[in-house]
């Protein structure tokens, strides 16, 4: 069992041994619970990460509006433990099955009645022990591809992310250094694509042949793995991140997402986030600057133009750099996507669009 | 230039040949192009697909309500034209936007203003030519991955699906025979199984080790690339091939989607459906067969039952066998994920489950 694996069994043991005590004690037995809520989160502007504060609530045994949860943070944990004693790693969704169960004497009642119930109860436990989902041997789907100058061990298994054909190596949901090592990283950056068609255009054009570089996929917003992955590299081997995304709010998530973290799993942020990690584009400027014709652009919706003024006020969009590109996207009232640019050609995309605006130092940060 | 992509251009060009022949003839020019409904779609029931009928519609350029079409098959047609003599390949997004421009003398009207208008028009090429997507150099979006027993030559890049770790080989979305080659198929089958969480258990536990086959995902409904891939893999190796998927009516449907291809695209069946496809599980009798408890189950939804009674009807599905499955699972009123079965132990699927079901033989055809 590794080192790590041992630790995150003693804190389940830490809280075991500590809620008997309290039942010794005839005390109510308690659990702090760390809150993940928007008032508890906060951005930390030195490492330019979303951080959670340090409220906490107290999850009482004895109290009628606890006890359940009291019982499902328990079970979750003692599920945890006997799968990371098992050595090996399950779905969130096989979480909740294995404890969909009635809860003792009861046939009516069940531990967990569904998946929405399971999950939160999950993260709770994940701030409470301060450990990561991975840590627990449970993972979420995954999503996104990578290919690039280097080379990488799996599960044993040697992969040189050069000679990965067309399709590229499937980003797995667990990359801790557990299972995932960086060999032979000869890359200068790393380049983070939301879309899997745009990525299979650098592919097929050799970019990061060209260029000296990893290039990694997202199919839209990046999947833990895949963000954890970027975060390991970016730190381990100090490597630039690059993201090129949709000019449009959406597009602007998934990038802060990526480099800060996310409201809902603040908590996760120094494991996840890449606070260096630029935005290329597509920004609003660049329909000037790259003489994109306006027959491809598209109008911004309600919903686009609400999430923008949402944007403006967050503490993490507040540079100027940032409020200047957000209120240009609402000044001109049009988004456009990544495929836009082949407007200019298949490959300008490759050959001209993204070596300009490495060159030029053209991202915002 | 491949020996396929000078005959696709030859059936480009033949189709603007023939055009303006019918010019200079002083006729009104016309395509013929295949209809692509439900009403020109029939069940195969000797070779095991849907194929499309042999109901074409006249598209006139001197017709108005035909023009605007008209001239946009001609202009997808040069465009694909345009690509494969680049020897690139793009998305169907970038046709879009390649074509997303005001047609001459217009400033009013593009010639497509939606890639909802420029797909049905790539289909009907498509038809028209008698050629897959693939051919004219275009792809969808890309989804699912491999290991097992097999190497594949991708792009002249060599891959060991027996040491991909635990992410696997990301199935793009061309696999053509240009593109990819299949080598060192040592494997008896292949597993093809719906949700990418499940496979990971499959590739955790090395199941396409242990079993001699080769596993596949689809992270929902199989892509084009994976249908392809299976398909070809079927055909030219001789495999046979066993479905994994939930039990519920979107499970069915995915299974006979890859089996016998979609109504929608029946005119693709030939060359992606697998005729041969086992459905291995899970069967509304699996529940009793595998004494799964009744806590995982979840009820039928309104919109569930809608789907089985539909399918109850379609002509593959009209088998005995398939009549009694559907019909237990609308006479118990309940469905079954994948996940449930872990219910029984997060292994019992790859320990039990399978195993089972394959020395017993326990599928549907």
């Amino acid at each position: 069992m590794s080192e790590k694996s041992v630790k995150t069994i003693n804190k389940i043991e830490e809280l075991a041994k500590e809620t008997l005590k309290q039942i010794d004690n005839k005390k109510n037995p308690q659990i702090n619970v760390p809150l993940r809520s928007l008032s508890n989160t906060w951005f930390d502007e030195k490492e330019g990460i979303l951080r959670m504060g340090d409220k906490a609530q107290k999850r009482y045994f004895m109290n009628l509006s606890h006890t359940k949860k009291f019982m499902q943070t328990l079970l979750v944990a003692d599920e945890c433990k006997k799968l990371i004693n098992s050595g090996k790693t399950t779905s969130i969704r096989d979480m909740f099955y294995s404890l969909k169960r009635p809860v003792a004497n009861s046939t009516k009642d069940h531990v967990f009645a569904d998946q929405n119930e399971s999950d939160p109860i999950l993260e709770d436990l994940e701030v409470t022990l301060d450990v990561m989902r991975e840590d627990l041997h449970l993972f979420a789907n995954s999503k996104g591809a990578l290919v690039g100058n280097i080379t990488i061990k799996d599960s044993g298994d040697t992969i040189d992310a050069r000679k990965m054909g067309s399709g590229g190596w499937a980003i797995p949901s667990i990359v801790e250094p557990e299972v995932i090592e960086f060999k032979d990283v000869d890359a200068d950056y790393i380049l983070f694509i939301e879309k899997d068609a745009v990525w299979r255009r650098f592919n097929e054009d050799k970019f990061w042949k060209n260029h000296n570089c990893i290039i990694t996929h997202g199919q839209g917003m990046a999947a833990r793995g895949n963000r954890r992955l970027i975060h390991r590299l970016a730190k381990e081997h100090n490597l630039p991140v690059y993201c090129l995304v949709d000019n449009d709010p959406w597009g602007f998530y998934i990038y802060s997402v990526l480099k800060q973290g996310s409201i809902n799993l603040a908590f996760e942020s120094k494991r996840m986030a890449v606070p260096k990690a630029r935005f290329l584009g597509l920004s609003s400027f660049d329909e000037e600057k790259f003489k994109i014709p306006p027959q491809v652009r598209l109008p911004l919706q309600q919903v686009d133009i609400k999430r923008c003024k949402e944007m403006l006020n967050y503490e993490w969009f507040k540079n100027k750099t940032w409020q200047t590109e957000i209120k240009h996207m609402l000044d001109k009232g049009v988004k456009l996507e990544i495929e836009a640019l082949s407007r200019r050609g298949i490959t300008f995309i490759t050959d001209e669009y993204l070596p300009t605006k490495m060159e030029t130092k053209d991202w915002l940060d």
